[in-house]
């Protein structure tokens, strides 16, 4: 048995219920800065709050699963259906009001990204996707197919990832290879910018040396959207490490040419 | 007479009405990009047709007003009450789907910025502000009295700019100086940074060579809110150029030490 889409606003609802509250709240900040954080990353209430939330749900309505989650350790990982959870990814936007964190969970069967969820409750938004269906609810309630956006030209394509400074070394030779080509390139919105290739307003989103559980949720709505999302290698996306996404599947080639 | 909070919402309608069934409308995109304009700077339909919007409204309502627009020529410059509009503030975010541009309405009575107004349709979030009052209307439709924060040490300030790639020369050397002394900054979000800033979600917003349309809207909300929106040399805003915003005013005499 496997989820389906009631299930996935489910899961999200339980998270939202955690986090909208907290979020500009002065109270949800715990800030973190070492040298071996060298960014800020703050690990808010909202951080821990929903991830137990969402853990709570699949405990409950799927107890073979295992969960592997940002905040907490690892539940039953060898199992063959995994959810992998970050309750709040775009954790700088959530401290400084910025409304384009979300709420990621994306369910692996077998290692392979099968379901996943991207969720922005201030904005009201959902990314939901799982085999055969690609869904949006914007602000209004409404539910839409996603499809991503035609893009033949890389000179056309408009690309984001989350900072320039997180693109380290030979990563960041690569990155800056593949941003020199498109037409504009953008910073700042995390896990929201994948939502909006799968959506069809942008073209490539792309991020270095991130965690499974950044990007296992956002395979799905990519790919069931219409683009790809693979590793910078062209290797099927099964973890962490470095990603690119495109909307228009032709633009692979391109792309990894730059980046592998 | 001069207007009111109702009448700054009556404006804001004006233009949402406009601007929110064009954004992630496929079909509002006139991209231009010229050794003038290195940078991608797209005029929508959303542009022009939320000015006319304004420009209708006020026309109707303040005959004796005058007005600037990003999109058309001036309407009585010299009047003592002269309205500031960008129908569309941060157009790169408006055609990439990033629902973090907003709409720009001042009042400058005397050259002095005395109304302002930022509206965000799509989050459905309004801010607002005049002599006496600096309201916040979120998601909800409930409206906040907006306060900025507290912050007595750069050390521990957030600092937001569009661009770091927007801060050329000498300007970009003083930037620079002060993004070094700051706990954090974060790109790629235009006038809706300094927003955050009279919503006390940040510290300080900061922009180099801005129109006075991008601004006169943006220090009511400011000031009003608790904090100030100088130019880079101390001096009261009165235009464009460059500006910047911090909410506790403790801050200011050493910000402005390394701008200026």
């Amino acid at each position: 048995m496997l989820p389906d889409l009631q299930f996935l606003h489910r899961l999200a609802d339980a998270a939202d219920a955690v986090t909208l509250p907290l979020f500009r709240s002065k109270l949800a900040v715990e800030g973190k800065v070492s040298p071996q954080k060298p960014f800020f990353d703050p690990v808010t209430e909202a951080d821990r709050g929903a991830e137990r939330a969402m853990r709570a749900l699949l405990a409950e309505v799927w107890p073979d699963h295992g969960v592997l989650g940002e905040e907490y350790p690892p539940t039953n990982a060898g199992a063959p259906a995994l959810w992998h959870l970050d309750p709040v990814d775009g954790t700088r936007q959530f401290v400084t009001g910025v409304p384009l964190w979300g709420t990621l969970a994306g369910l692996a069967v077998d290692g392979a990204p099968t379901f996943g969820l991207l969720s922005q409750p201030f904005t009201r938004e959902r990314f939901l996707a799982g085999p055969g269906f690609a869904i949006y609810r914007g602000p209004d309630g409404v539910e839409t197919e996603m499809h991503t956006s035609a893009c033949a030209s890389l000179g056309d394509a408009s690309l984001f990832t989350t900072s320039p400074e997180l693109m380290k070394d030979e990563a960041g030779a690569r990155f800056r290879a593949l941003s020199q080509q498109v037409r504009i390139t953008r910073y700042g919105i995390d896990c929201y910018a994948f939502g909006l290739v799968a959506l069809g307003a942008i073209d490539i989103a792309i991020e270095a040396g991130v965690q499974s559980y950044d990007v296992m949720a956002l395979e799905p709505l990519v790919r069931e959207a219409g683009g790809a999302m693979v590793h910078w290698d062209g290797a099927p996306l099964r973890g962490g490490g470095n990603v690119v996404a495109v909307g228009d599947r032709s633009l692979l080639p391109q792309v990894l040419s730059l980046l592998s």
